[in-house]
Formats: structure tokens, sequence, C-alpha cells
């Protein structure tokens, strides 16, 4: 049986409580098939939100980014942080306005931030958050410079609460529109990554290992 | 020639700024593809960060949701948000890790936030949003119920301040690295509509329209 995040005032799904997940293994598997997640800080009072590659090492998200990046100065400075990844399965078309929407998976995470320094954590993050992206690459590229892990920034964010919400399946209309003669259903969304393109200062005749040819068709 | 948004401290790319775009005709470009926005305020001192649908009409985006929504609510009370939305675009494998990368189109927003609540306004906002997502649908569907409009909470951002960033192309690798025998390029990803699927309580023969039809195979 899996584990599942306490519910909170500050994780609680208020609107649509029906697709409200706060099931571990849930959260884990939407966060992890996402590229990029958008996250939250507050600067000098004002929100401001910014995309972010990651990587997830159970309840731990590290984030990276320039070491003088503002976002990663600022998160350093705040100490708490929110995060959310949302993939868009399909538009729903409904017989009426307001029942009009669309399927998604996403999922909100509040946690304590704090900048990685400890040279050891700050490698197994990078290979963490490379790993999340582009799997088994990290074993084939030489090691990091020092300079280039001086020059990087990394977050760690511990999950302190979270939640997802997963919407699917056909509208939900009101029982009288189901009347109306008009077309209601799904339009599913597929996210898809294509064939692989070769720079054009390749080597002549290297080819791309199986752990990058596998990428191809693969449907996030 | 197009505008561009006057470039302060609030909107300045400061990291990666040869990728920075502040044309307005781009940054709109970027919103206008994409499905959802992340929106970020402050609650409580602390960053939240929801996906939510929206639509642009010029400078003013609106977005919409529960009336009771802690969103919608919180978006009322805060004056100011920010909004982010991102296209990913390729996966980037470089010659070391540190030069690995994505290639995207993002956009972030500042602005002033207001709820609103005159009724023409709103109705016309919440055409705005349905158009940006599922054009042409508006004007097939009955009108919106005078219950529906008090239910929605609808919220304009009036575009004080915004930049694009768009990144793309082959890796940029170290130039000792382009002698290393390993492969780098690309692997592009494409977010596409597949084929309607019609909801089972449809009635006999009632076919999706031209409008609705059109959207399958569109790439976002």
């Amino acid at each position: 049986m899996s584990e599942e995040y306490e519910v909170s005032k500050q994780n609680k799904v208020r609107q649509l409580r029906e697709n409200a997940v706060y099931d571990k293994e849930t959260v884990h598997g939407i966060l992890d098939s996402a590229l990029l997640a958008s996250v939250g800080f507050v600067q000098g009072g004002q929100p401001v939100v910014v995309p972010m590659l990651f990587g997830r090492d159970g309840e731990t998200i590290y984030l990276h980014g320039a070491r003088k990046a503002r976002v990663i100065r600022l998160l350093e400075e705040t100490g708490t942080a929110s995060m959310s990844v949302t993939h868009v399965d399909a538009l729903v078309y409904a017989r009426s306005a307001f029942n009009s929407s669309m399927n998604y998976r996403s999922v909100t995470v509040f946690g304590n931030v704090r900048l990685v320094d400890d040279w050891d954590e700050k490698l197994h993050a990078l290979r963490v958050i490379s790993e999340s992206t582009m799997p088994g690459r990290w074993d084939e590229l030489r090691a990091p410079l020092d300079n280039e892990i001086k020059m990087t920034g990394v977050i760690a964010l511990e999950i302190e609460s979270a939640s997802a919400k997963i919407s699917s399946g056909m509208p939900s209309d009101e029982e009288e529109d189901y009347s109306t003669p008009i077309w209601a259903g799904v339009l599913p969304l597929k996210s898809t990554f294509t064939k692989l393109e070769s720079d054009d200062r390749l080597i002549d005749g290297v080819e791309p290992s199986d752990a990058v040819k596998a990428m191809q068709g693969k449907t996030l």
C-alpha cells in the first residue's frame, strides 16, 4: 500500500475535490514524467514564477540554474517555495461552455528550500537532474569540471506537502443538455519525442548510444 | 515594425541574455499557443503556483476559475501576479552535462490583477478564454446561464511588463569537447492533437463541426 501526503491547510484541494489525489506514488509519477517545473517565489512581496529543470530523489527535488541567477539567489534567501507541474492530456468538448474543460494531471508541491553547498551532494543532484531528463546520458559524458560545478547553483526542495489533481474521461454535462444535438467528446493531446537530429560538427561515424536512441518515440 | 515591452528591473532577463526577446508580437505568439499558464501569487507571505486556463485580448489576460476558488479570492486581494508559460521544443544533447539543455519558448508576464465584476466584460472574457482554447466553439454552444456566470470567477491581468526567452538550435559545446567521439544533437518534442473521441451519450448521427474537426492534427 502506498503512503499518502498528509492533508493540511496548505495542500488541501478545495475545488473539484473528487479529482484530488494525495497518494505519494501518483504524485511522484506525475513529477517524474514532467520535463519542467514552474517554481514560484516571492521577491519584494511580489510573486515570481519561472520554469526550471528539475529531478526528484525520494522526497527531495533538485532544481538548478546558473549560480548567479536571480532565481537561485532568491530561492536561497526565501526558505520556502511552491512548485507546479501540469500535463494537459485532452481538450474536453462539453455541450456547454461552462462544462468544457481539459483533462490533465497536475501536482503542486510546497517545501523548504536550501542551497546545496556540499560538493558531493551537488554532484549527486546534477546527476539526478540529468538522469531524469536524459536517462543514461550522465555516464556517457566526461565528468563535470570543477569550474562548471562552481558556476551551477543547485537548490534542494524538501517536499513538505503535495497534492495531485487528475481529470480524465468524457465531459460531465448538465442533464438537460444531453438532448442537445451537438457533438461532445474529447480531443487527446500527445507529447512525443520524434527523431534524433545530429549536430553538424559531429565526428564522422559517431552514433547515438542505445540509451539516447531509446528516447525516440517516447510519449510524456 | 512591432512594438516592444519596456525593459525594467522586473522583466529584464539576466541569464542567457542572448535568448531574451521583448518584442510584443513574439510574446503574444508564445502566449497564444499555450493551453495553460502557471500563475503565481502570495498567500500569507508564501508563494503559491497554480495552473490556470487563460485567454488574451490585446494586453489583457483573462484567467478563470470557480468563483469561490482560493486562487480567485487571492488574486482578487493581491493586486499583482506573475504568470509563466513554457513550451519545450527539444532536448539538447551536448558533449558535456554542463552544456546539455532544452530548446524552449517561454514567457513571463507581470501585471496588475482585478476581479472582473462587470457582466458584459465577464461574458466577453469567457468567450476570449473559450476561443483561445477551442476556436469556433463558443457560437456552437447555448448561451451561458446566469447562474453559470455567477459561479465563475474571472480575473483580468493587465500586462505591465513581459519578456520571452527562446532557445533553439544545436548544442553549444566547449571548443575542446568537439573532438570527443560522442554523439550530440537534438531530440524534438512535438505536442499534437490526435483524433476526436465521441462521448458515449452523443445523439445518433451528430457530427463535430468543421471548427472542431480542424483541431485534429494541430501542433502546439
